[in-house]
């Protein structure tokens, strides 16, 4: 045999087998009786059957972490990752009144290694355990000089459902309602390309930096926060039908997504004094970076928010949980998001 | 301002929101009655509603188009590897027995070019609209340092429904089945980075040339051909319940493939008499590729296998909607998959 075969060309079948083989424990865990396949079937099978739910409504989204996985490849720890991409779609479904049923993943590479692969996807089924959806299925994708040795792409599809009667767009926001915010851990998915360009291009630092601000912790720590999810926050209220509205605070900052569900004749006027994760702080002032800009591209510590007409009693449920909620502004009758109180600290 | 901003960091919002200005047309033609979302919304609203289907089970799959890409890229023709996604996902559902619904795609880049992105994603729904299901939703994301300048890589999750009785799995081939053969168009969307490895590194050829074996056709039209959708050549088959097996030929061609839906005490013994599109002979010349390692790494020509105990009505459906079929073998009752009547040219 002296001709080429797959191996030569980059793509190891045996690795990626070494990869399924060690994923397979943690994937299977998430399952649950709605699902009817295994691993290795052509596609995930999940039962549509929905107690409770008079008119089900499919809602999906898809999403991927962004250059966090470069933060990730540096700190040579990849366990995280995973969470944050499952996270990140969980919330992105809860916005609309949907829980989550099942997720897809998509990881490629341009050099699989079986234990990177492994660390990536283990963290994906251990955050579908927490919020209680299966793993149902995925991609491996080893594609030679396309990634570089090291770097990983992973991205998601969740599945979720909503009863019609149920689906939350925003359409009963109305003046004088509250805006609850709930805290992020960090910077989630978004931002990570201003980050790494301030933190590390400009300032030179490294993941194992500790600038002051963080005490203690390193630059890699801070920045690898896991994405939390607000499943389990928010279901209690919506069973409560207490929330009128709800934004995940990504890409685009409060004032990229919160201004999405805000119907005709309401604006948003934002009170920012809630706690911003020092990291916010150390990327604003090593890069000069602009308040509005800062506001654009981080949730700067408020990774959800929601409105409610009954904000005593949404605190106290919160509250009586463990909760740290706070109070992130009102509802106006003028259109746009406007700051209040600014503080000019890069809130 | 003198300080970092976004664009800076090498995200363009602007771009992408003329990537998605570009598509939305495109997009939207693919929304059926089911469909209660628009673009922009934070998830994707499908109503879970399906007629006669009595016990209804989702059937989700998720792929890539590998180094296709790379090919799509080297040629500057973007238009197609939309539309080998969908159509891989369609059969890899189908072979279950599922009729899609819903598309979901991930489109990765270094650098955002609308045009480009536009390009991919119209293909996507281009196949959504003629395999009849809606592209939902998606992300477009930009990732600076991640993705070389040029390159793009597209993934998706495909979401469809069988009825639980309707669920194809295998359980019913019999030794003394007929194998069926649709036609491929070419690689579909395996064995690219053997083919690039091949044809590119190793025999210095370009998209642009035109070795004597491909009839005039450039290597780059030759591994751009559209990966072919099975859907409608056999929902009749399915519908008449003629159908007791199905594989899609993807990585890992038939041995890898027909295997998993094989039960035990069968086995398959494959005639290899179809026609074999051109560019696998000068693959596999060029690259003096082993025949057992073109057989693992590409699907020769036969794009999906299905098992039939009734192969002479199957045929004469087939053949009267203009569908190409061919007897590809027979199951046995000896485990494993052999070939007879073995050419030696590599089929």
């Amino acid at each position: 045999m002296s001709g080429f075969n797959y191996k030569q060309s980059g793509v190891d079948i045996d690795e990626g087998t070494r990869a399924v083989d060690l994923m397979k424990k943690e994937v299977r865990k998430t399952y649950n009786d709605n699902v009817l396949s295994d691993l290795g079937h052509f596609g995930g099978l999940y039962r549509a059957d929905f107690p409770g739910v008079r008119k089900p409504i499919l809602v999906a989204s898809t999403d991927g972490v962004g250059t966090k996985m470069k933060v990730a490849s540096l700190a040579g720890d990849y366990s995280t990752v995973g969470m944050d991409l499952v996270n990140h779609c969980v919330n992105d479904i809860l916005v609309q009144g949907a829980m989550p049923l099942f997720f897809m993943d998509y990881l490629a590479c341009g050099s699989l290694d079986a234990s990177v692969a492994s660390s990536i996807v283990t963290g994906l089924a251990r955050a579908c355990t927490s919020n209680g959806l299966a793993l149902l299925g995925g991609e491996t994708a080893e594609m030679p000089g396309f990634y570089k040795h090291g770097d990983y792409d992973v991205a998601g599809t969740i599945v979720g459902v909503v009863d019609e009667e149920g689906i939350i767009d925003g359409s009963a926001i109305e003046p004088g309602q509250t805006i609850i915010g709930l805290p992020s851990s960090g910077l989630h998915t978004n931002g990570y390309s201003l980050a790494r360009a301030v933190l590390f291009e400009k300032s030179g630092l490294t993941v194992s930096d500790t600038p002051d601000p963080l005490g203690g912790e390193t630059v890699g720590e801070a920045l690898l926060k896991v994405h939390r999810s607000y499943l389990n926050e928010m279901k209690p209220l919506l069973n409560l039908k207490l929330v009128t509205g709800m934004a995940h605070i990504t890409g685009g900052g409060i004032p990229g997504n919160l201004v999405r569900i805000l119907p005709d004749g309401c604006g948003a006027l934002i009170t920012p004094v809630w706690e911003v994760p020092p990291i916010f702080s150390v990327i604003g002032r090593l890069g000069s970076v602009d308040d509005s800009e800062m506001r654009r591209a981080f949730n700067m510590g408020a990774g959800f928010l929601f409105t409610t007409s009954q904000p005593g009693r949404v605190l106290g449920i919160l509250k009586e949980t463990g909760s740290e909620p706070f109070v992130a502004g009102m509802i106006t009758d003028s259109a746009g998001i406007e700051y209040s109180n600014d503080r000019g600290d890069c809130i």
